[in-house]
């Protein structure tokens, strides 16, 4: 039988991120042994006993010399911390990746901590649902049919983003390329805007008096709206920050993009509301999810 | 056999809201025989092939005279002109509801072209699907566990208001009550907003020159929160129009909110982010669709 792919790999974060990764690479017989670091000891017990990882990591030093690849997959404010402890430690041949969904912030952390050894480090970030999370929620076929942008820096080499990408294609993923600076706005536009539209609709409802009333008459079209308002509060707070200029920017055309639709209204001009409603049924009936 | 509730019914616009409604109290064994009007021969004559309706009316007059109940099931936009037509041939016992999605307007229209007969109408929006349209999307269990709002008016007696709550309870729904001009706020808030907003964001999107690499990224969070955006631009053009004032009030009070997060933003204020999250994210977590 042929060598795996990656003989060891070193997981920090163990939930549904960490865990699906080791799974899938696991699965694909592309893995020789996963070993976990994490802040909670029961987490890394729960993942070691589902599987997820064969060991828990004790010794950062020893773990890191001869591993070919470390995964952060833990929040991304935490990732600054951990690129300042595993950055002595790196063996000359270890590459790094995480899971982060902002990734400017990120590749300034990493530069930071990581010296000249940033050319180890190639970012990514796996689009892949965030509505469960935590160990028992990691499955080997999260990335199936899933996008993953890398975004490569300069000072890696192009073996080293291709042994990445490598990696991200063995879980089942279609991999594809932004710089760091692009990641940032796009997802801006079409996932960090969204959501903090969304959270600020139901707060805005949640604050008013008759808030039950309101609800007991919202529909499919505030479910479905609205279903993304249910999402983790600490981890959109740290996104939003992570990614606080680009989203300053999304906020403020929305802002004008809404003053357009409020002066239709003001003016009962039926054809320019028309115009709008009519543009954004035809772009976003064409649209398929890739 | 018993007599049928409703012996005659007469059917303004004959698609899913018109056709649903007949075919729901024919499956109640709640109706004698049920009258077509349209603006349209060839959907009149589907309507009557898929068994919608009995017969497509040609004389109003007659139709009307001995009619137990008429439904306005066209879109609002249309509903005035029909109000002035049927004024003059409305039976003394005839009652009117109707399906449109507000209600100030389609009182005021009521108001304006019956008259004294403004009694025998008894206004109803049904909150049932809005996706498909056309006789061929209309079933008899459109309504079956979904929600009617009367609106009943100073000028209807009990009786009045009791016999079109039963025929809409004859077709599953389960039906409340509201004034017209809370139904208005009401659905403007949680309804019409999130639709303006929803079409906003993918207008905003679609008039970029890069919208083709955004949209390529886009995934579940903005499938959800734009689906509503694929909605007919007519259809809410007018609605938009015909709930004006209380929409404008909305938008402005939401642009409000979205300032307060932009500020958080610009101040890097993680716990007044987070603050706002939270209440959303548990609110909308809580909220159960009845």
């Amino acid at each position: 039988m042929a060598e795996p792919k990656f003989k060891k790999i070193v997981i920090f974060g163990v939930g549904l991120i960490g865990g699906s990764f080791a799974l899938a690479l696991r699965k694909a017989n592309a893995t020789g042994e996963v070993v976990g670091f994490g802040r909670s000891a029961q987490t890394l017990a729960q993942a070691q006993q589902l599987g997820n990882i064969d060991r828990i990591g004790s010794d950062l030093a020893a773990e890191l010399r001869n591993a070919d690849l470390v995964l952060l997959a833990t929040p991304v404010a935490q990732m600054a911390e951990i690129f300042a402890r595993i950055a002595p430690h790196l063996g000359k041949h270890t590459l790094i990746t995480d899971g982060g969904s902002t990734k400017c912030d990120v590749v300034e952390a990493a530069r930071r901590h990581l010296g000249t050894k940033i050319a180890q480090f190639i970012p990514a970030h796996p689009i892949a649902g965030a509505e469960l999370s935590g160990p028992a929620a990691a499955q080997a076929d999260l990335y199936q049919g899933k996008k993953v942008v890398l975004t490569p820096l300069p000072e890696n080499s192009a073996a080293s983003v291709a042994r990445v990408r490598k990696a991200w294609e063995l879980c089942g993923a279609t991999v594809s390329e932004l710089t760091p600076q692009q990641h940032d706005e796009v997802f801006a536009a079409v996932s960090h805007l969204p959501h903090l539209l969304s959270f600020a609709l139901v707060h805005d409802l949640a604050q008013r008096d008759n808030r039950d009333l309101l609800l007991s008459f919202a529909a499919s079209g505030f479910r479905d709206f609205t279903r993304i308002a249910a999402s983790s509060p600490e981890m959109w707070r740290d996104i939003s920050l992570a990614n606080r200029d680009a989203l300053m920017r999304e906020v403020k055309q929305y802002a004008d993009e809404l003053y357009v639709v409020y002066q239709a209204l003001e003016n009962n001009d039926a054809a320019k509301l028309e115009e709008i409603f009519r543009l954004a049924s035809q772009v976003r009936g064409n649209w398929k999810q890739e």
